[in-house]
């Protein structure tokens, strides 16, 4: 049999989000920190009289890190693995916290300018006259100003510089949609409820709340706090019955009323709804945009003549259920994102304008580079490509590009850094993922999330329908079987 | 007692609408038909010929007119008024019709034109690799490039040009802010159900289609066509009751089927959902963006410093759950508005920038017209409001800047005019409506509804909230109680 086409399903998918602040996911090819061997030369960005308060705290970030990857190799038992793991993100933690009270803005009060821009109708919470709803946010006419100018500014810079395709589709999405992507299962957190009341809690939240209550109380004994102190870097990505087991042995309450909890539910972060007016057909409005990019792939291929790579680009809203929405603007349950997904052929990725961009230098805080208790790495676009830390030249160049952006929207390059997720923090669509971040007053915060989604959701979606979603290309000679 | 000042409630808000085609909604004064006293001298604009075969249709709309003003204003019994609109809405579309035939272009393939905008990716159906749904259409990027330049045009000609407050509000709406709108009682169609299958019908469609068959069937007796003719023009208006008896009298089965059908349910046109994770905070998504505007009326004014008038705008997407949605992007289950509040002191109506647009040619069809069987009129919009045609200058002042915007964006001037409705087609919200129709090839249609909503929402949030929602003015005097 002899085939003139090599198949190929378009794996890579770079995916740009940009929301109240902007947001935007890149992609990485897979298992390329297996791949990292050389060290990257870097300047260190503290002061020196900081660096050396912060020293003995890398120190010993680096030696659980070195720990966790001996056992790793070793391959020592799970519940070893796990500690140590468990262990690194407490100093990580500590670190970094260091490092945010060493290096913060004292003179800067949140709540004031919150206040300030509330005054000014810049943004408000909604329907306060009917005692607001939390999670809910309405721009007033400087806030509009700012949200415009900033989507048109993005559009300029990636859509129309880049020659992407922008759709704008649908928010109602029917089931299958998203049962196929995974987000009817997964997209969830766990909750848990005042028996009596029906108040709800984030499982987490709740524990974590509870756990550094504990350590803080004089009659609770250093072996439970030693206890305490394992497990709290653990709860993020505790499993339902890991939570259960928790709640029961720490015999947690309500923290509000002191009333008995329900055990863990899986409470999906999707507002269900149902479409058209027999009530048989179940939907959820959107919790991201990407859905509909690739729901769209055939018609954008062959808009796009048959060929990779294309992107294809959305600005729209998406909404999210969250449990308990805190921190401002920053954890809302309906938000604008502006999305890119990029799909290329995996063998080519290559990028016809590099060279524009590789003397361009990021900051990079790589899942190595975190584990070795190092600071982020400043380091040309060109360099880092050729030494592997980051993957090809078109990731390269889409980093460089949101660098780019970032700067022209007016952040402050100082707080501004590319984090590299560590395994446990991924979403389920996720194969790697970085974060731009900015440094804010909460912290740290991911303004931008780059996933490599892989071929996850194209191959999904053509499982669920039975159509083809692939691109094809001549290959140089014929091969055959 | 004394007051120094007069309390205001904003009584006129100006309502201006875009969707996927332009809509905009903009108010009239209310009762000013009962002063409109001077006939308004215009040139008809059909020609002679077609004039000729339009006389003797006109002729009987007019006496039919004239017959339901003597009915009224001799207080004749309901029922006898009834029987003369039905009559009269009959007419007029007798007369709508051979006009429409006589004036369409027969070149022009719709379908033809639709099959070229879904091959070129300007749109299609959302989820068509799932089997699609009615009434959801994703943009591609041809029809992105539209849309974003038609909102840009927008924005720049209302929002910029005249300083109107953007607004950018949540979509997610709790359910107390609609019933006090009125939409949670009132935002509905009429729906029967396949007892068998479920399948779903919009009552009046139904209705309307089972007519049209026995008007065409040879065994129904004159009588009974009689009898269906006179009610056929009713249906649009009919109350659950009259349709249920309708239904029963006929003995209608499902078109598709001929199982039995429900009676008449109401079904809310509204997607309901669920906020937050507790399932007590009921809500809905919006069915059009203006409630954002008016429960943010407070910080509005207190942001344009407790002056009137002022015009809020706000750019956004509604919902409208349609039991059979159809005619392409006409009628859609969600879809992008643009809208316009214009809030000002009823007593001061006139407009400082009235001159500029005061010798502007404009295509009027009043609800005078309609009944008189007349041809709508071509009169300056200084004219029509000196001859009270148009309420007021501020009223004619918008509907002139929506006729320059439509032209701007080209829309043919010859399919471009403003009708009026009459009393039985307003919503539930309004006191009188104005539409900017376009000649389409589904004939007629509305792209911008203009509505005088006078003071009910305003007043509705005010006694739902306890929270005043007034504009003050200092009077020249006092005034003693």
């Amino acid at each position: 049999m002899k085939e003139l086409v090599k198949l190929l399903t378009s794996r890579r998918c770079w995916k740009i989000l940009s929301a109240g602040s902007i947001k935007r996911h890149i992609s990485l090819s897979p298992g390329y920190l297996a791949k990292q061997k050389k060290p990257v030369s870097a300047k260190l960005l503290m002061e020196p009289e900081i660096e050396e308060i912060l020293a003995p705290l890398r120190l010993s970030v680096k030696e659980q890190g070195d720990l966790v990857r001996r056992l790793k190799s070793e391959k020592a038992p799970d519940i070893d693995v796990q500690r140590a793991v468990a262990e690194l993100k407490t100093r990580k933690n500590a670190l970094e916290q260091k490092e945010l009270q060493l290096t913060s803005n004292d003179d800067f009060d949140r709540n004031k300018l919150e206040e300030l821009l509330k005054q000014k109708f810049f943004y408000d919470q909604s329907f306060s006259i009917y005692g607001g709803v939390t999670g809910l946010y309405d721009f007033g006419p400087m806030g509009c100003a700012v949200k415009a100018n900033l989507l048109q500014a993005w559009r300029n810079f990636f859509v129309l510089e880049e020659q992407m395709l922008e759709v704008d589709c649908a928010m109602l999405t029917p089931e299958p949609v998203l049962k196929a992507s995974g987000h009817v299962e997964r997209f969830q957190d766990y909750m848990v409820k005042d028996v009596k009341n029906g108040e709800c809690f984030r499982a987490d939240h709740l524990i974590e709340g509870h756990f550094e209550k504990l350590l803080k109380d004089k009659k609770v004994t250093d072996e439970v706090k030693e206890e305490i102190r394992s497990l709290l870097p653990k709860v993020d990505g505790m499993s339902r019955d890991d939570m259960q087991a928790v709640l029961r042995k720490f015999d947690m309450k309500s923290p509000i009323t002191n009333n008995d909890l329900t055990d863990p539910i899986d409470f999906n972060l999707m507002f269900g709804i149902s479409i058209g007016p027999t009530g048989y057909m179940k939907g959820f409005l959107r919790p991201e945009t990407a859905q509909g990019i690739f729901v769209n792939f055939k018609r954008l291929l062959e808009f796009n003549q048959g060929k990779l790579p294309f992107a294809a680009a959305q600005i729209g809203n998406a909404f999210r259920n969250e449990i308990s929405p805190r921190s401002g603007l920053l954890r809302v349950r309906e938000f604008t994102m502006a999305e890119i997904e990029h799909f290329c052929d995996p063998d080519e990725k290559n990028h016809h304008k590099f060279s524009d961009v590789a003397d361009l230098e990021l900051v990079l805080y790589s899942a190595c580079n975190q584990m070795d208790g190092k600071a982020p790495q400043r380091v040309t676009v060109g360099k880092a490509v050729s030494e592997r830390l980051i993957a090809n030249e078109t990731l390269g160049y889409f980093m460089a590009r949101i660098y780019l952006f970032m700067l022209k929207v007016g952040i402050d390059p100082k707080k501004l850094r590319f984090r590299q997720h560590m395994s446990n923090e991924m979403a389920h669509y996720a194969c790697d993922c970085w974060d731009a971040e900015c440094k804010t007053s909460y912290g740290w915060i991911e303004c931008v999330g780059c996933a490599d989604r892989s071929c996850y959701d194209l191959s999904q979606h053509a499982k669920a329908t039975g159509v083809r979603l692939a691109a094809e290309k001549m290959l140089p000679e014929p091969i055959s079987f």
